[in-house]
């Protein structure tokens, strides 16, 4: 049955649960199987959770929609009591740390019925738009093991690739999500800032950058998934607007009449964007219009001041991000009984925590308050009569493993040498809205080339339908990576 | 007709213009004398609008519920294009500033047919709870004028209260909309966090600390203006949960059986609270239960964490102001073209401003998140089975003038001599819920003691219904201090 399942969605799972063809274990131990087969070719597993998902599944599951549905978290963000919790950090490998608590999404995840076979790869504390941390070595791209699967949600979006499971937690603080569903051909939205909560530790996270959520091969599991966890708990310090109905309804609906712009360079400077990612706007483009939407240049990016007297929009994303790993440093040797040092953490961490300590309180809500006026722009943009705007996912192709190099002699090179994975996506942590990647084009070698579709704050509606119509137009199901579970 | 006037609530003047027994104009007219005739006394109102007020009155006025009715913006928030805009600041009123445009929330106002007469006394930047900065001098509190109207929305305190007016701008960072409510005898509404946008230049100001709305002398008018102004604007970086039906609609709901509990303390080790506000508190709680509620000693200071091992919850709030005052003086320094100095602003202001500058990015974010934990712990006592807290507003019935001094010899002694009017209050900028004085008790003396009611987060429907209840039960419509514009 393995080879089967690995081809399956979700959805599809879970109806074998439902109509009484699989059980629970059978979907699990396949999935095990799946892992112990592919893992070690791609490293997108790195803590092992068989135990505790068999004894879930010989037990009692709630009736959620992904019932019996094998699973993975990344290492990062949601957690579950007693699991490890290692961030990409070597101090917490060799401090072997568990999760004190029960996340409220972990929860969520568990109320839906899903399973968690493990957990996956990812960079030190999600820093960086590549899996390669040094606590546990580099995640490989199942569609070119010599590829980077993005970051930092990169061992997600490859065990998912792969087969493993068909659906896997993921986060996003500035591509996070996106870029490793481009990388490795998925669907990967990021949802409005503050849709999901993101509790009980974590209020708002470096002042709403955050957002979490998961990659999936299939628009419908994303959509039932947004359905089943959506929401705020108590105590949120924001919600997000409420949807407008329920996010599944989205996906038997094929009208069209939708504006959509499209914005092929991102709002940096002098960044270049590589042929097969405007190739894959060109061929999205056309898709959309063959959906009966309505396609034209205009985007939000002639709005934006930029150049001299314009806002430094990467230098503001630095101090908003320097300041989460400072205060994270911190809160961590509070957790662990003693101060982090500079041994402890990898140099791009070390060196950020460290602007972070640098840059004060006063320029952290200056920075923030740009970002808030560019919130305006891109809403105004919206406001003049658009529904989605079109951009591509990254600006380059998944780039060679070590190349993104945090350990490097001018350790913020790495963070810079992300700026082609991340420009166009980190635009709209800083703004809020949601943004979906659809996987729809590959490049002759067969890396997968993304697209990304962002709607106004609050409409993840408009992405899932848009998505799922995409989907019927131009199927990527059948298309697997030379490293997959079901191989042959 | 003014002294009749002055003793009407807004939706009472408005009515007077509905059916055609008063012109716009006229109400203009008679507010402007009643200013003319009072201010001298009080100092509420810095910035006379006489004659943009006449203009408007006599052209076309937008259709809404209070159309034609005298106004007075703060002058701290809110703004329109054109008009002073000076903070409490001297170096603003030095440099003749106006606002370079119009506020979302000033449109509102507009749109609402509000007619603004003037703009009301600030301390500088809004900082503490009494009114009495350099630039303009001090407000007197009508119903003692050697006392303090409160802070910061004290001018539009003593404004309404002294008869001015029915009802005026104030906004939120700590207490100040509810401490010149309490200490001006008036309903003042602090809303749900991002309520009511506080674009374009805002975003979510320090974190989400402040929030706008108005104090007045009837709940009606409140609910009124609430339902009028609220909501977000494009842009804005969150948005607060969408209210369950029109906020008018509670006026009329007499429905008990809502279970109420009470802190009588503050969550500051070691701050007594002055008899006079203990005694309101109990007057409130048994109105509330005569109403047919439920009320219990049941309150979330249990639940906080306090003393040794507890968060510092004064400090980290000073760290999420000063970070506040640095980021401002420097936006200032930007917009006037050279560097605010020492000189340029009260001693407490470069001194918090100094400490803005020198507590990090990192500290902020930690301090934030304290304060987000402290979210979960009252929003997680309403989940215990309450419907609201009855508190004290203020710790102090309203303190002599001169007493809170920004230029003491130890300007953060000013900081510090705020939390007697503060503790109760800013408790809930910090958490975000919102929070209501309501007027039902005086000293033997004729001061104004409030109480506050707080609900959770997004529920200011309780609030006014619970409000509306108490103001039908223990009415103060007819109680008016000594100055007062219809006095004799």
């Amino acid at each position: 049955m393995s080879d089967d399942l690995a081809r399956m969605d979700a959805t599809a799972q879970a109806e074998l649960v439902s109509s009484g063809e699989a059980s629970p274990g059978e979907l699990i131990e396949a999935a095990i199987e799946r892992a112990e087969r592919v893992n070690p070719e791609i490293n997108a597993v790195i803590h092992d959770l068989s135990e505790t998902a068999r004894a879930a599944a010989s037990g009692d599951l709630p009736d959620g929609p992904f019932k019996g549905v094998p699973f993975l978290l990344k290492d990062l963000g949601a957690a579950n009591a007693g699991e490890p919790l290692h961030m990409g950090m070597k101090v917490l490998k060799e401090a072997n740390f568990h999760s004190p608590l029960d996340t409220t999404l972990a929860q969520r995840f568990k109320s839906a019925g899903l399973i968690t076979i493990g957990k996956t790869n990812t960079p030190e504390l999600g820093i960086v738009a590549t899996t390669e941390p040094k606590a546990y070595g580099a995640t490989r791209n199942p569609w070119d093991t010599s590829r980077s699967p993005g970051g930092s949600s990169g061992g997600s979006g490859a065990a998912v690739a792969a087969g493993i499971v068909p659906m896997a937690h993921a986060n996003d603080g500035g591509g996070s999500i996106r870029i490793p569903a481009s990388n490795n051909g998925l669907v990967g939205l990021k949802p409005t800032r503050q849709r999901i909560s993101e509790g009980p530790i974590i209020g708002d996270n470096m002042s709403g950058v955050t957002v979490e959520l998961c990659v999936s091969r299939s628009v419908r599991d994303t959509a039932r998934l947004l359905e089943a966890v959506h929401g705020p708990a108590p105590g949120d310090p924001y919600v997000a607007p409420p949807p407008l109905r329920p996010y599944t309804d989205e996906l038997e609906d094929e009208s069209g009449g939708l504006r959509v712009g499209i914005m092929r360079r991102p709002a940096v400077e002098g960044l270049e964007v590589a042929k097969p990612c405007l190739e894959a706007v060109e061929k999205a483009a056309k898709l959309i219009e063959g959906l009966g939407h309505d396609v034209d240049e205009g985007n939000p990016l002639d709005m934006l001041p930029a150049g001299e007297g314009g806002p430094d929009i990467e230098d503001s994303f630095l101090t908003r991000w320097a300041a989460g790993q400072a205060a994270t440093l911190t809160q961590l040797g509070m957790l662990l009984g003693r101060p982090i040092t500079e041994h402890d953490v990898e140099p791009l961490t070390w060196t950020m925590a460290q602007i972070g300590h640098e840059r004060t309180s006063g320029r952290y809500l200056i920075d923030v308050g740009i970002h808030q006026g560019l919130s305006r722009v891109v809403a105004g943009w919206y406001e003049t009569g658009y529904d989605l705007l079109l951009t591509p996912t990254m600006a380059e192709i998944a780039p060679p493993l070590g190349e993104i190099d945090t350990a490097a002699p001018d350790p913020m090179s790495a963070f810079t040498r992300c700026l082609p994975s991340g420009a166009f996506t980190a635009l709209f942590n800083i703004t809020g809205q949601p943004g979906i990647n659809v996987p729809l084009h590959w490049t002759e070698e067969g890396v997968p080339v993304g697209v990304q579709i962002v709607a106004p704050f609050g409409r993840e509606d408009l992405l899932i339908r848009v998505a799922a119509q995409l989907e019927k137009a131009a199927p990527w199901a059948d298309r697997t990576p030379p490293v997959f579970a079901a191989a042959g």
